[in-house]
């Protein structure tokens, strides 16, 4: 059996980007696990992508994989994309290039250096000319963009594009409360639909031509969508991009927490 | 500051020998750990490596890296490799892609399935021409050696080799017993210096010329050598190279331990 997979790195301008990357300096270790190392994207980056989607910051299982949005917030802005006919012809990356520990300060988020940085990946991104649509997920992933279309090559670019609710905005913003939960995933849904009604008539080349269908008030069969297999290092296992939950950050306080990654493979898995 | 990182498997034919690899049906679950995935190689895949080194299989920190002989074994093998001459032109493969779990059937071993991957391996190494010596570790991976040389291709071939003891080799036989262990590890340092003489001849163009500075009976400074930041993929953090003992099994049974990876980042890191 075939197992397709991301071969990474190894054309520029992406070679040089992921060689030489901000550290400590730009992105501050009380602001950012800098421990964990840099995390930069997930999807083409051949030139095919006709989508590019800005998330956040990666989380415990996008470390272990080294690709971003690869938990429930890359399933559900997976199913995003394919509602748009977008299968494969995208790409991700992050506003930022660590975790997030605590929050970020402005001057961080304004940093020259963090935002040029990212600049150049988008520059890159854009640079094949065949990105037709830009999706932003929530807010700090809408000031990147905005960042963009300050500079030289953002105020020259006439692609459209949209800024959505961060997909898991309904779980941090309802803390276990069910009835939050719902009414924010019902807003979020009606928000993701705008997105989509933007977004569907700027994309001339889907990967399949299907009609649009919006979402409803919540989560129906089918629009969380599984990560390819295609978007992960060479010889993950299928259940690191099949499922969620394998990684856990563990410890008895804080700083514990934040220096452990605990791993089990989902039952079931072992025959 | 640069980052060097091993830009993977993008070219042929290393790029179709991780897209197919051996599976269950290859590799039983009840002599592997195949939930974790294959993992195939640490080093020089673009033709420049003169030593080819053979390990045995994959343990948790490879199995974290995704890249083999990264931890206490590789160290030790790097420092083998070092009084060579040789610091950046080698290769490692592994006689399996998967972690052993408990022991390998001799039908495995010998299945040739598992065998005719691996000499596919073999043979696209060998096949750039400039590999001078062949170093195996333990005594699974001297049988691939074997196996290897009674294909056309192995056949064909004059290049020098060496059977060395695997590396960690003097604490799997010693279970914790200090005297035993110095005994084992005085014995693999002069089988180790056996297989120095051998090699250091036949490696016409090393990497860095020294002369030949044989090991002592014990482990001395300058002997394990830490793997470069080059063998890894892009944005690992330094203390995954530079490091050892960041990754346990844990867990109250076999299976749980079996499930489980625990990552720890060590003290200091995090400032």
């Amino acid at each position: 059996m075939q197992h397709l997979f991301d071969p990474g790195y190894f054309e520029e301008p992406f070679s040089t980007l992921v060689l030489e990357y901000p550290e400590a300096d730009v992105y501050p270790f009380n602001q950012f696990r800098m421990e964990w190392g840099p995390i930069f994207h997930r999807g083409r980056l051949d030139g095919s992508a006709r989508v590019l989607i800005i998330g956040q910051d990666p989380a415990q299982h996008e470390t272990i994989v080294r690709r971003i949005l690869v938990g429930e917030a890359g399933r559900r802005a997976q199913g995003f994309l394919a509602k748009l006919g977008i299968t494969t012809s995208y790409v991700f990356i992050n506003t930022y290039l660590y975790s997030v520990w605590g929050s970020v300060k402005a001057a961080t988020r304004k940093s020259p250096l963090l935002v040029g940085h990212r600049n150049q990946w988008i520059d890159a991104i854009m640079d094949g000319g065949k990105v037709e649509a830009v999706v932003t997920l929530g807010t700090a992933a809408a000031e990147a963009w905005g960042f963009w279309k300050t500079t030289p090559g953002g105020m020259a670019s006439t692609v459209a594009s949209a800024a959505i609710t961060h997909p898991t905005q309904p779980e941090s913003s309802s803390k276990n409360d069910k009835t939050k939960k719902a009414l924010a995933t019902k807003k979020m849904l009606a928000n993701w639909n705008s997105g989509l009604q933007t977004l569907s008539a700027a994309i001339a080349h889907p990967d399949t031509i299907i009609p649009l269908k919006l979402y409803g008030e919540a989560w129906a069969e089918g629009d969380r969508v599984p990560m390819p297999e295609r978007d992960f290092p060479a010889g993950l296992p299928a259940w690191m991009h099949e499922q969620d939950g394998w990684a856990a950050r563990r410890g008895s306080d804080d700083l514990a927490k934040r220096r452990n990654i605990t791993i089990n493979v989902p039952k079931g898995i072992i025959p």
